[in-house]
């Protein structure tokens, strides 16, 4: 009747080193977002589908995992009118999953985050700051480094319009990566100069195609990005237009003022975009806001970034790793109508997401782990008997309510099998407690690696604490 | 188009108040648990169905929440074949379930820390101490205190047959209840007595009814309880034979004497049991290592305690609140064949579970959750312009860097408004710059309930920091 155990595809079980790496990640990135003011909220894993469906457009749809109705959820139901025509046993499974299923489990944090300000906005006084660190379930195809299951975390502020949220984010990124020791480079752009961009070059509806051309200057050079935007449909002169940002250079503060002079009429097209040139205002606002606080990590204006497009409308925030090659590690952006969808318009907002597992893959790649984080257990007490074990069990009760991990081994036996177990777990320090030791009240403690041994009386837990550390 | 909001049956949102007291709860047992020298582990939260299924009665069958296959679920499927007999659109939806999903929710963690264990067995080094603090889902008709979405804490040691285990179980809980102030009462049973008790009765496949009705003698009395095991099928003597046991007084080794002359043959049956005689060998050195542990908790045996008959094999241990009517608020036992359905035979391990959900019940109904936990930003700085926003900033960014949790005010305005934020989020410190601050490179900050206002020299973090505590 043995059933060889396994996790579906695309899932992964996490056991106690990665959990402290994990942990270690979590912890480290929640701290930050307490000392800027975000208070955690949690939703549940499964929403009613009528929330998740239609937000992440037609292939979101898809990958969302549809949770079967509990009890009879089949009965009742007319197949034969679900089926497709002239091709035997082929069904509508769209129109019949709805029918059998209405909840599905989140695909994101965001969506759940702009139901909860929507449904729970009495409660909220805004702007409302609030992180959520909870695991998100999509059916992508797995492969490396895509999983059905993963933790997003994710900071937002919303109800606030000012720019200084922006600035606390990219804060929030420079600390916790500087907390990791991880070099970063922040890549800010603004949505608005995109569609300025496209304005100014006639083609206000192409802004998602000039900025997937533009995006790969660095690897295809400049003709190829040109040759690329008139196959879109882009006219000679269009293309003129934007040259010059495809040529930009500088300091950030001369990429704008080159930008502001496109934008003010100053292109072939001769136009002026309102919405480029404020796009450009928030830009300098923010880039003189991070010259205040004194950013430690690269930021860098980037025009050619473009995460999300239909969703952002205003800052767009990407990190990437200096010295580990992985993509993106964290974004985000400014978007203006979260909650519209939910019955609550002009909502504006902004936030990012850090990715736990790329983190993951760029601190174990980077060796960045500090070593005290997989160690668990400080101190095994060997095990020498009855006896022994009872004069041991009040000894160690004092050490673990004083906060050290403590374990007495599970059974008397040989000092060979218990020095192996601690040995195989990582643990630190041996105590060992005989006649000897007993008759003085007292405790032996050896120090695993470097084999120093002291003795302690037992109400000395100071002196033990400061041994094992 | 504007959807209005809610959330499926039975789940639930946390705000920031909530998610700091349940914090309070889960990190509380978390440090204890690692002070035991127990690791976390983490499984997803879907596990195949083949998994899952018969590991919890026909009943708990029902209760999985199922998942979609993803992709064209229903294509293929002969649903004519499926169909009731003569019931029109009626069908055997426990068939079809399991042709369209083959992944469910998890019903609790022990299932999965078996699979867990028998898949991992060749990288773990028994006995293995892990504990499992994640959500576990039932399609349980929703109702007061039961929701269909709920976290479990699992501490488990699997691996070693010591009564150590069962010992340091017992710390735990006695240390996890001290921690947060609720006086607890421990109940303690063992399966092998309640086994040996139906055997000297003669009636060794009744256990689960003469320990259903042991469990109400307080409620019901002597006479309805012996009533009803007559009623289940026992004859006179056999009730005889167990009347003491109802009558059972006086202290813990009182009571184990009594029923070590019961299970020797000193019952009106003459028989001897060997498990009960086992069971209350292992009682004896329970209770034995609980007085060398001290333990601050009541301790209580009772013979009537008998959770998940079917499942443990040894120790059983119920906890409640003494001063809160709530049902049991932690519980578990000793199983022996835990991971046998996975294939790895022989693994005897002894856990308890915490129920979070009535913890947070108790400690709330008992106004335990200290004040501090729900407070979150210690400071809000005023915005008074761009000038002082700009030398708010860096000042900001060092207290944050200090681990002080912070906020500026999002935007200028008048200080009315941004009071009444802070009283809105019960921050307790304000700080104020103008002119004259910045003239003097000085912070004032004013402690919003006591009224006090102080003045900081802007390097002076430890000054700032010890009068915001």
């Amino acid at each position: 009747m043995a059933q060889k155990p396994s996790i579906p595809k695309g899932t992964r079980d996490f056991g106690p080193a990665e959990m402290a790496c994990r942990n270690y990640i979590f912890d480290t990135i929640r701290s930050v977002f307490k000392t800027y003011g975000y208070a955690p909220i949690e939703t549940p894993s499964m929403e009613n589908l009528s929330t998740l469906l239609g937000k992440y457009g037609e292939e979101g749809d898809k990958l969302l995992f549809r949770i079967l109705n509990s009890g009879d959820a089949f009965s009742g139901i007319d197949f034969d009118s679900y089926r497709l025509e002239g091709e035997g046993d082929n069904y509508n499974s769209k129109a019949l999953s709805l029918k059998v299923c209405e909840k599905g489990l989140r695909y994101d944090l965001t969506v759940p985050f702009a139901r909860y300000v929507v449904q729970h906005q009495g409660e909220i006084s805004f702007p409302f700051k609030r992180y959520q660190i909870q695991p998100v379930w999509r059916a992508d195809r797995p492969q490396k480094g895509r999983y059905r299951e993963f933790y997003q975390c994710d900071v937002d502020v919303i109800g606030s319009r000012s720019l200084l949220n922006e600035l606390e984010l990219v804060q929030i990124v420079d600390r916790v990566f500087s907390l990791f020791g991880v070099a970063v480079c922040i890549k800010i752009n603004n949505r608005k100069v995109l569609t300025g961009l496209a304005e100014i070059a006639g083609f206000p509806d192409k802004v998602v195609d000039i900025t997937v051309a533009i995006d790969k200057i660095d690897k295809i050079g400049l003709e190829a990005v040109e040759a690329e935007m008139k196959e879109k449909g882009l006219t000679d002169n269009a293309v003129k237009v934007i040259e010059p940002v495809l040529l930009l250079s500088g300091s950030t503060s001369d990429k704008l003022s080159e930008m502001r002079r496109l934008m003010n009429g100053g292109s072939l097209s001769g136009g002026v975009s309102e919405a480029g040139l404020k796009g450009l205002d928030e830009l300098d606002e923010l880039f003189s806001l991070i010259d205040a606080a004194g950013i430690s990590s690269a930021v860098e204006l980037d025009l050619s970034l473009a995460r999300g497009l239909n969703y952002y409308t205003g800052a767009i925030f990407e990190v990437k790793a200096r010295d580990f090659q992985i993509g993106s590690i964290c974004g985000g952006g400014r978007y203006d109508n979260l909650t519209g969808i939910f019955g609550l318009p002009g909502m504006s907002g902004v936030g990012i997401s850090f990715g736990a597992d790329r983190i993951y893959d760029v601190l174990k790649g980077l060796g960045l782990f500090p070593q005290e984080v997989t160690s668990c257990t400080r101190l095994l007490f060997a095990n020498m008997g009855q006896k022994e074990l009872r004069y041991a069990i009040p000894v160690v009760k004092r050490l673990r309510d004083a906060g050290i991990a403590c374990e007495i081994f599970h059974e008397p036996g040989k000092l060979k099998k218990q020095f192996e177990y601690a040995e195989k777990k990582s643990i630190p320090f041996l105590a060992i407690v005989g006649e000897d030791e007993m008759e003085k009240e007292e405790v032996s403690i050896k120090n695993l690696s470097s084999g120093e041994q002291r003795s302690f009386h037992i109400a000395d837990l100071d002196g033990m604490g400061g041994f094992i550390g």
